[in-house]
């Protein structure tokens, strides 16, 4: 991953505007629209049984969000992966609140049998939860720290096929015996609320024009790292925050990224 | 229109502030309620098949918008639309992708056929595939164009006996024979979501005030444009654009319309 | 009241973030969660009857709001609320639209009689409304002002044994014979939609770190009362005004509050 590799994506977000379609928890909805489009995305949001098979057969990539579950949702989710697998776009997970009930963790498991998404994008805790669930982990909570998270999601990714993308202090994504760390970020982001499920919404996008799912995921992490930096520079707090963090996304430039681009890449 | 005429609605929903009942798609509820409340009405949401026919009963105007469907809340729409009907208040109706999947196509033609909206308001594609649906266009969508949507508009309004308003480049609204032109906006309000969305709600809220429908659709969509332009003034994208927007829709003076409004008129 | 006890509390809620668990409509989901990490709290947002008594199990404390009902949304409200009952923590229930439309009223009499918050807030009418579904008033409607509203929370706290929180042009918070008046505020939060709701989730957040439901349900209002009057003063408008609150609630000190508080107490 480089500023040019990134940029390159950006650029084509931008020329073919994908659609990127989301069933995603009400939270966040107008605040990740907002973030598809800032960056050059067509986002669009569709829920109903009825519809999602024939939304993500017109879509370029299907971001699945559990932030607000409930059952009619749940079958919608699955519908629409699977219309995606067998249509070919890629499927971004983010595992809302896996680990903190039952439902969550029954439907991320639901979902990674039934869909086997192609990027998983969740917190720490989050993607601890899905190790377990699938059985790819024998640690137990109580010693739950960010070693543990990143050992988690490597079995997760060679348990599954897939690549799992991290958020913390650190984001890290990782595919196989890849590795790539991106150090952006600001503390204050964590202030506002659906940044993590906008860092998905983005992973979508790149994964629209990337078909490499390493690349995308850690394009999308580095992007919405550098923003939310540039974005808190004059921020007085996560209002002015979440305003600035569309605006720079809208005319984030190849030099921004270049100077700000903090990341490293194991292979 | 003149900026007069527009003023006069303006000051007419700042003293009474109507209340504007919205049965609406997830993602734009809440900027579509602060942009009544800034132009000085009173939105209320309200989806239930139990309460919608009551609060319709309250509300001086009626907004249908099938952005994030479902099936009860698509009975919720047909039940709040006929008692608007009944009660003689103003529908209108935004007929969110229309065209794109079978169960919107299929929900705006019983919207139609069932309620009878006094207003419709959306895209150029939405317009046209609603002509299509209704049977009052026989062109395929491979020629849809900016002139094929006009012509499907004017069959509409011609088949169904009601206004319809298309967003665009320049905003078309057409009743019979009658059509007025807005030239107003800004190219960077595509950037933010919901905006169309804002533009029917608006409709709504100059609906409640002007028995005129022609002319209360072309109030908001000018206004809504006029608004736009002026946010994007010294907005930096279009995070700033959004909340510009909503500060200039509570301030617009009679003199910034007069300055910059832009429209045609045939009869 | 005074700005030590709540500079006490604010203290609490950026050292512990409670969990705050919202059952809430989907206009204000997203401004509610964002005024609650700005002030310190963690907000989560959870609907499904399937969850929400593990997820009550995880909070502090749990929000009731009414303002987009549903069938399955009341069922879940009602399961959430007993089971917060049991754990004993303070649940809080904003009657959104009581009075307006049957399905409301029956659902707030359905939560008052069921789970027994220890707070209720809401605006004039809505608590007019409350008292009169509980029969603890007589009054008529057409009798309805700001002395008649203060007549029935009282009448309404000493029926049900809660706190009794009314907003308006002052806030009057009420307990048994008990009653704090705050003064602060500003005329232009009106025009933005959710800060009723917001109100609500903000005094969720300090009765999680504060056991007297009174001095609670008083330092919320206080606290964005104050924040508002701050957020107002360089707002051009309600866009303006909504985004500086988030920034001022992140920011806020105990000077600030000292400056600007304006309460009376009655024992």
């Amino acid at each position: 991953m480089t500023a040019d590799s990134i940029w390159e994506d950006i650029s084509k977000i931008r020329k073919d505007g994908p659609l990127v379609h989301n069933i995603t928890n009400y939270v966040v909805m107008n605040t990740t629209a907002n973030a598809l489009l800032a960056i050059g995305a067509s986002p669009v949001m569709a829920h109903a049984l009825e519809e999602v098979e024939e939304m993500a057969g017109l879509a370029s990539a299907l971001v699945l969000n559990i932030g607000t579950l409930s059952g009619p949702w749940i079958e919608a989710m699955l519908s629409a992966g699977n219309a995606a697998n067998r249509k070919g776009i890629p499927v971004i997970f983010d595992p809302v609140g896996a680990g903190a009930t039952t439902l969550r963790t029954d439907t991320a498991h639901k979902i990674l049998q039934t869909v086997g998404p192609a990027i998983i994008r969740g917190n720490g805790s989050e993607i601890y939860a899905l190790a377990r669930a699938e059985g790819v982990t024998k640690g137990v909570d109580s010693t739950m720290g960010a070693e543990a998270a990143l050992s988690a999601a490597r079995e997760l990714s060679a348990g599954l096929e897939c690549t799992v993308s991290v958020s913390g202090d650190s984001d890290v994504i990782i595919r196989g015996d890849k590795t790539i760390k991106v150090r952006n970020g600001h503390p204050m982001m964590a202030r506002v609320t659906g940044l993590g499920c906008t860092a998905s919404a983005l992973t979508g996008a790149f994964s629209a024009v990337n078909p490499d799912p390493l690349n995308a995921a850690a394009h999308a992490m580095a992007v919405l790292g550098i923003a939310g930096q540039i974005a808190a520079e004059d921020a007085e707090g996560p209002g002015t925050l979440q305003l600035n963090l569309l605006d720079v996304l809208y005319r984030l430039t190849r030099s921004q990224i270049a100077e700000h681009l903090r990341c490293e890449e194991d292979a």
